[in-house]
């Protein structure tokens, strides 16, 4: 395990105000070895801040708002907090990135400036589930709404290698679907299906139920899709313990109180904007501080196990996968 | 309420043996009113059994599969169970009639057979989910996999209508996006977004976490979408309650079985199938036999409320809404 990291933190543009997530990201230092650094990418105003809570800073004129288009203001914000952090990472002063901004236009920004690994053709948000066994990779959570099938079959490729990174052998990949027969789906699925059969990891069609049971560890689907699954499953875990925690008794709530932590999004690690060439962790924009602290901590993670290293030369072995047309 | 009601029973074609299913069905009997009347419609073989149950039976020649091709299966077997089941229906024979079959074959022969409402352009399979507050009509729910603006619009409207028909004076409607602001999710969605504006009782796109807080009464969604939020919904709720079972003392574990239930998709009434000129409840294919007999249970109370007619008040009252092009 590295030690030594450098984390860039975007605290602009997003739900919070700069300065809760700057009090957000220095309450984990005292918990970091000397050696990870943390630094804030803001505008001037938080620099005071900033320095005096421990953080290192960077500084970004311009900031891109979660409503803004994200093409024009990419077009247009060449100095933002996005745009600053992300080609610091390209040039390696920093290890990792973390933002709770606009998440088209993170997207988009750093395919320009980090580029995608070869034979990617979109770059997925990735989050990783809670299961009856192991966690599950789903991606996409939310950076493409609308997929062709040779854009799940790569990220079936991009799951499948996330999950050797990870250090599971033989990761198995299943396909979001409403049934488990090869005719179920939209035309688009029903092709990645085709495609997919040939892959020796292929679990085939699986449903939203049995997806927790633990029977993959890649589920490929759609951003749209994925995004509802994700969010659906916050919610119906949050109305679950609702519910029982009226029922029961103090000694047991610390159960119930673990398992809302791993239960709901806001105490997962970000979601990891997989197939650039970056470590480029996406924070929602309503998350709160401490969830954010979370996102940065999954940051240091990544960049302490080299995993964009990893994930490269797992792609790398996945090799020559074909695309169908469609 | 109205006690005479004569539910016609497709046994055939799904996952479970038609004997199950009609012992699933006899074991209501005991609780129903003598002039509640189960019918099961099967082929010749089960007519001795469905009879010494105390079922009522209708001969049906044919079975249509599950794994068949819906509209050429439908051109081929005009005997069968489904489509005799839903000719008593259309002709009064029947109150309302309940399958596990083929889905794909129900809906076309539905169609068919009963017809839709007006301005009703694709019936929509409903299915009501608990949230914190009351239970919410999701729809669809498997009916059409890919949906223009209108017919998301429609399902709006078809929602209105159910939750008025069970007593709802003012319901709220949401539509399922992966974010709230009108900017969010697909051109189709973008487009009804804009159309259902103009309803006072829309109250915007919602996210599949915010539907469990109980903040609308209906949510209108994809049939790709939707069945994937029900199916989600039941993986985590089971998912939650198997982790908590192990920490949890015998005295509060009723608690727990008993929101096991809720939650179940097994333990809901089937999905209606909500737009046709009668009452159809379709169970999923792998119901178990109790959640068959609870699929019944739903068909009997939709009856008896004269549910069909007051929709039909609901959707002429809700009136000259109007469509997009798209």
């Amino acid at each position: 395990v590295k030690l030594k990291a450098r984390i860039g933190i975007d605290v602009m543009g997003s739900d919070n105000s700069p300065a809760d997530l700057l009090a957000a990201a220095a309450s984990l230092l005292p918990s970091l070895p000397s050696a990870v650094e943390l630094i804030a990418i803001a505008t001037s105003d938080q620099e005071t801040l900033a320095k005096s809570l421990g953080l290192g800073f960077l500084f970004a004129r311009e900031v891109i708002g979660m409503e803004e288009n994200p093409l024009l203001a990419l077009r247009r914000k060449k100095n933002s907090s996005l745009y600053i952090g992300l080609r610091h990472l390209k040039e390696g002063n920093l290890d990792a990135f973390v933002s709770a901004g606009n998440t088209g236009a993170l997207i988009s920004a750093a395919k320009m400036v980090l580029g995608a690994f070869p034979k990617i053709l979109r770059p997925a948000l990735l989050a990783l589930m809670p299961t009856k066994k192991r966690p599950v990779a789903v991606l996409d959570v939310g950076a493409n709404l609308e997929l062709k099938a040779k854009h799940l079959i790569q990220f079936a490729h991009l799951g499948i290698a996330y999950q050797k990174a990870r250090g599971i052998e033989h990761p198995r990949v299943g396909l979001l679907n409403i049934g488990s027969e090869a005719s179920k789906g939209t035309a688009e699925i029903r092709l990645a299906y085709k495609t997919l059969q040939t892959l020796p990891s292929f679990a085939g069609n699986i449903e939203g139920k049995a997806v927790f049971d633990g029977e993959v560890d890649v589920l490929v689907t759609d951003g749209f899709t994925g995004n509802v699954f994700l969010k659906t499953a916050e919610g119906i875990a949050s109305l679950v313990l609702d519910r029982l925690s009226a029922h029961i008794p103090s000694t047991i709530r610390a159960h119930l109180d673990d398992l809302r932590k791993h239960l709901h999004y806001a105490e997962y690690p970000g979601a990891l904007l997989c197939g650039v060439k970056g470590t480029v962790v996406k924070c929602h924009g309503y998350s709160t501080p401490q969830a954010f602290a979370n996102g940065i901590r999954g940051a240091i993670e990544f960049s302490s196990i080299h995993f964009i290293e990893i994930l490269k030369k797992e792609l790398e072995k996945e090799g020559s996968f074909a695309y169908p047309e469609s």
